[in-house]
């Protein structure tokens, strides 16, 4: 029998949605996952050790991060939130995990990015991962911060990166968008699995997808990752359009890659309504 | 049972080749197809109402949208015709189907464009929807000046157009141009349905081809349609290079998208032999 | 001396704003120059000679074709008018013109066309002449048309076209849109000379502005026709800004090419108030 | 005598070496100047009004902008600095004023960004300003950031941004690198200039260099900003040559945008030296 | 029973890995295949003639090529060799080839190219064949030559060339950059069969890889040949991976597209030691 | 006083037309210019030294090298010649040069490629330094391979190239065509001058061409040379085209970038003639 390909994965956010599914994913490709998350991680198995703590606590991290191989960084906060936590939990939490990574020796860090980095283009545009970033909220701007961070620590310490557009990665598509958004969470862990074993990355962007019948990016430029998604969202779309409106086509929710996050308000304003 | 998507659907050309095709194909889309040709309509079924004009009659067209959700305008001249007939069909007749379109609230058009309309351009340069036009006839450049049409309806009145360059639909592939060019009825009826559901289109303009083994341009501009071609010209191969003579590599109409139609002469010409 | 390069040249729109200026500036080209308009043209030179007749008028349109060497077409609606009006004046008598040209061996057409055939695209996406046609009216829809015909004429029948996509010829700069819109007289004259008298032009399309310091698109494509604009607004620029509102940076027509014809509705809506 | 185009200008950085250039340059565009440093602004003249505070503090920055029509934002650390350093004064100092911007009403920031955004990108790629942002430096890191929280408030908010990526402003060439790098302080205030009185930019970035020989970039997408330097290093060129060492053509310093910055290592690291 | 396609096939280098998998998938194609290598060929069948000479040798290619139909170029030098050997096996003996096509009517080549003709691109690149060759070695660089000989006799004699890029042809993928980089033998005949059959290929070049997990360039300008690769590695990547070294990412050996031969020295110096 | 920047410089084809002028221009570069040429090189000038042999002379082209710090390349056949001559003087001499090269530890070749290496492309693709190479005849396939070389022994061994694609370079302009082909001597040498002096070019392709009116050419890749000619035809122009009949629009040789290049058949059947 094969050793698995790695010793140590430290996984953050490994109490999250996608964290629950990386655990269940990564167990074969490594002798011992190492989680860790602010909240506390439930069932540990045999082949885990968990850790909790917050992103800006920058000795807490860089201790995570110590005997580790690969690190798969979906920590932070998920979704828009007022800017200091924005700027805590991703901006200063994401630099701890890259510095982390720097000064313990690890070679590759994937990470979750996502489609609100971009999410002011146009499904129309049929963008590249060498488009600009186009953030639709504060969210989307830490991650495109966090692209950037991974960019500038692969050509000055040669540390490599994957940042993974993640579109909606949810149990099943819940509204019309996700018909054409959806990664599925068995394509997530491959997503996760093609970045972590692809022999050379450099600093990639890919954009997570599943095979659905509507494409709205292209993802040739991260074809040396070797990402084949295998689910589809055709399944769900006939109770998924019979519980639905249909969109409106001159609405900017429907023609932007991030859907209703381009007409989210500030979110200082929206927390102190 | 869920109900069909649109009530009604007006479908211009409906005697012709492909008309009768998306008769059928079409028919669980809509409550009732609305059917409109110069030619009498064969066969009303119970779902369908028959309207016969000609398209140069603005009043008529006008008067056969009233009440329409969607419009399938596979209508007008088919192939090369005198200058007049091409204006009077294609340019008249499609300015009365955008104009009725407006005044009647008809919110989406799918558009029979053609290969012709980019004749000129040769497969070895595989243009995507960005590439100029460039007509092989007066009938391309009338298919050129209906998607123009269309994209400033989109622009300036917000009525959506998806413009389907249609390479060779027929029963099958007639010769060896069309083992690369051929769209079989199912995947013409599958490409309508596409644009006619696609969650949001502007202008959208697609090419219209099976998934032959020879692929003579680039769709991915198209993309957010969700068209998946599933036929192919490999079962007919045989049989055609059987019975026609190999091509000329240096023949403008061999290299040329739009075959024999690079080659006619001035439609008036040959009217007057 | 030197005998003129070309022995007739018509000029069609030969009594308009820029008509006039041709006739002036293109008198040492040719022995001869054949002035044609619907309205009655003044001041007729002993180099010249005038036709008047409308460009929907067949017959007339080829008779003023006969015996010439190349045609200036600046003739037609010169902006946006009503359907049937554009249909007639620019698509029908457009191709009169180019069937005139065919009919009589005429090499090489200019046409006057417009920014308004590429309107709806932005300043800041600086396009070039590959960019896709979007016009903001249908005015602008029949210069699409044109450069189109132009296209068909030089690929099936080897008659050289340039398109010129004039922005805004006057005088002088009226407006604040104008202050990089602008194309003086005399580079008017400059490019309709360097279009005529380019080695090889084929179907060319060329922008039509003055040395601005404010640059909308990139000329490139049209670089061997050896235009240099010697002109700009400079010069102008303290008395326009002193008598107009600044712009708003959110109005489509400040972002847009077209300026205010991207606002304007449909031509027989407004001739029917 | 025509009034000024602004009310009140806000200049951060008024301080430093450009900020004392842009107190002279701007004057006559505005009633008042509204100036703004860490350190003691010295020489406030008559139509100035100056500030002391650090941008770190979000009340004082917003204070500051009150009143105000644009700002043109060139405080913050202006090298390569420690992470706390760089977070603190650039990251959080220009969220504040962008959002102060917001909250005041401001149309329009003019930001001095960098060529260390982009700085690991080589001369010979002949880079424009839709390459991805490669920073080489935290202090570059901050400053795509900025960039990009630029768009964000555009894109969201509708605040106008010109992000200027200045190569070395200094009052003359100090090396090799200047001989093509450099941009005068009668450029930079040109380009300032320019930016301000555009008449549209959404969000617009534009690299600030003067007409030097050798050019290492393609700003052509900046080319609505009407900018157009007048200097040029060619005048000491044989000073600067005749005492510095000729360049070594393998070395990333060379190669590279970035210059000496590509070789910098962590800041902490050199700061704990 | 349908006659073969081709009277007689000529294939060089016959002898070799490659040469052995023509002969079995190419007999189909033709009444007679006619083999020619500098080694003898061994177990020569019904369909099949023999040649044995030097590629260098112009009249007996000349003679091996009278009565040819097509010529499939697999000969010459298969890898990096002394300059004077690549002189003349590779770049003399194929314009032997070409000249001998041309004085004989043959009126297509197939050429095996190779990867190695653009081997200092980069995987994360991406390139098309439109991109720059960029050789990785002398073998590499008489790739190039041929790959520009047969666009000038295609320009110029109207003669048709496919260069296929190999990469690397094996039995079976041998270690990990072949993972990615392997072309099957099936794969490599179908791969000659589209270029031999397909309709117009003018000067085609395409990449020949298998339907490999890693993709590390984008064939889309040769989907007119309709190559359709059916074998992946993926059956051989685990034992691949336990009886090798993970690959560095930092190694040219690894990034580039040339593998070991980026860091190949000069052969000469290689022959000399 | 200032030393000059070079102690000595190789120039080959020294007695040839460009030659001469390079005597002329390049001295004030360097303490010594070692002059090659297989003919006889005339009026030794005391900072020069000549030697006379045949570039298909290894052993003379290595001395020739020794103790040089930079070559200008200008030697080999001029025009198109017999394969054989094209083959020992073009390509196997430039091998000689760049061997010679890199034993002797020169790091820089300048060479005189030509339009003729790109003369199939058309003025109005209006093509730049990254469009595929196109040779017009057997010398611009030389010209193509020496370009490769020179990528092959930057990639490869560290030695840096300027490839300058020379159209045209008289006296003064003898032709129509020589109106937008024309390379002034002036010009040339100022060319020469920029390639050697540019502080980093790994490998760069340059356009020759004055700054005449007609552009055909895209020459941005090369703006880090910071050559900027100051010649154009315009002096010319009222002569050349009375004394020459207009240009055939439909002619390759009018629509090619390599002029009657391109109509010139088999050297080898020329010369047996």
């Amino acid at each position: 029998m094969t050793a698995p390909r790695f010793d140590t994965i430290l996984i953050t956010g490994a109490a999250g949605r996608l964290g629950t599914e990386l655990r269940r994913g990564l167990a074969p490709l490594a002798r011992r996952l190492r989680l860790a998350d602010m909240a506390e991680i439930q069932d540990i198995q045999p082949n885990e050790e968990a850790l909790t703590f917050d992103l800006s606590d920058e000795a807490a991290v860089h201790a995570a991060i110590e005997g580790v191989d690969v690190i798969v960084h979906f920590g932070g906060a998920p979704l828009e939130r007022p800017w200091e936590d924005i700027l805590n939990s991703n901006i200063r939490g994401s630099y701890h995990i890259y510095e982390g990574a720097r000064k313990h020796g690890v070679t590759r860090v994937i990470y979750a990015s996502s489609v609100h980095a971009i999410g002011y283009h146009k499904l129309q545009d049929h963008i590249d991962a060498n488009a600009r970033q186009r953030p639709d909220s504060f969210y989307g701007l830490s991650k495109c911060f966090v692209e950037n961070l991974g960019q500038l620590y692969w050509d000055k310490f040669g540390i490599e990166s994957v940042a993974l557009r993640i579109f909606s990665s949810f149990p099943q598509p819940a509204d019309r968008r996700m018909l054409w958004s959806w990664l599925s969470f068995d394509d997530c862990v491959r997503l996760v699995i093609a970045a972590l074993t692809a022999p050379s990355v450099g600093c990639t962007i890919s954009f997570g997808l599943s095979d659905n019948t509507v494409k709205p990016v292209d993802n040739r430029l991260a074809a040396h990752l070797g990402f084949h998604p295998e689910d589809n969202t055709e399944g769900y779309r006939a109770a998924v359009e019979a519980s639905t409106a249909p969109p409106d086509p001159h609405d900017p929710t429907v023609q932007c890659l991030g859907g209703w996050f381009v007409k989210l308000g500030h979110p200082d304003d929206e927390a102190s309504k």
